[in-house]
C-alpha cells in the first residue's frame, strides 16, 4: 500500500470513528478493544503453537483461525477514542499524540492478517510461517511503542 | 438450513472445539466469549439506533458493522467449554445439558447475521429492518434460555 492510499484510509477511519462514536463512554471503548484483543490472542495462540510445532498442524483449523483473525484485525482501531488512555488500560497516551504511526501499524496488522488468511488456505506451512511472523511483528511493534 | 445439515454442522463444531481446546482454561474461555459479546454489543447498539431512527442511517457505517457482526457471530460457540459455567459468568449450566438447542440457536445467530450483512449492502432500510429483527430474536431466545 502506498503512503497516499494509507493516509487516505487513516483519515477516513478517523472521520468514521468520530462520527459513529460521538457518545461512547471511554470505559466501554476500553472494554470493547480489550475484548477484541482477547479474541485475537485466543486465535493467535493456537496458530503460533502450530507454527512452532508445539501443536499438530491442522490446516482447516489454522485456516478458520486465520480468517477469524483477519476479521478481528479490522475492529480494534475504533475503540481507541479520546479519554480512553487512563484507568484500567495498558494503552498509552502516546497513541493520541502519534495517531498516524499507531493507525499505520494497525493498518499493517490488518493487511498482514488478510495475507495470512489467504496463505493459510494453501495449507503449506512453508508459506504460512513467514506470513504468520509478519503478523506477529506488527503486534510487537505496536506493543513496544504504545502498550504499557 | 434443514435439520440434517444443522446437526452435521453442530457435530463438526463440537469435534473441532474438543480437538482445539483440550488445554484451555475455563476462565480464559469465559473471558474470550465475553470479549466477543462486548464486540457484538458494540456493533449491534449503533445498528439498533439506526433501525429505530435514534441515529441517522448511514448505509456504509451500517454495512461495516453488519459485516463485523457476521464475522463475530461465528466465534463465541467455541468458548463454551466444560467447566466454564460457574464463577464470573452469566452463562447457565443448561448450556451443557441442552447443548443441541444452544448450538442450534448459535447457528441461527450466525445465519441471520450473515443475512443481515448481505441485506445491509442493499442500503434499503425496509429490507434491513426485518433482517435486523431476526438477529435480535436469536439473541433474545438464547438469553431467555441460557443466560442468568
Amino acid at each position: 500500500m502506498n503512503n497516499m492510499t494509507r493516509s487516505g484510509i487513516i483519515v477516513a477511519l478517523m472521520a468514521a470513528s468520530t462520527l459513529a462514536l460521538a457518545e461512547v463512554k471511554p470505559s466501554d471503548a476500553v472494554e470493547y478493544r480489550q475484548g477484541i484483543y482477547k479474541a485475537v490472542k485466543w486465535n493467535f495462540g493456537p496458530m503460533g503453537d502450530m507454527v512452532k510445532g508445539k501443536q499438530e498442524f491442522n490446516a482447516a483449523e489454522f485456516s478458520r483461525r486465520a480468517a477469524n483473525l483477519a476479521a478481528l484485525s479490522k475492529m480494534p482501531l475504533e475503540g481507541f477514542i479520546a479519554g480512553s488512555y487512563s484507568g484500567s488500560t495498558d494503552a498509552l497516551p502516546a497513541i493520541e499524540k502519534d495517531w498516524e504511526t499507531f493507525a499505520g501499524i494497525m493498518s499493517d496488522f490488518e493487511t498482514s492478517a488478510a495475507t495470512l488468511a489467504e496463505t493459510a488456505a494453501s495449507g503449506d506451512m512453508n508459506a504460512i510461517r513467514p506470513a504468520f511472523m509478519s503478523v506477529a511483528k506488527t503486534c510487537k511493534s505496536c506493543h513496544d511503542k504504545f502498550k504499557d
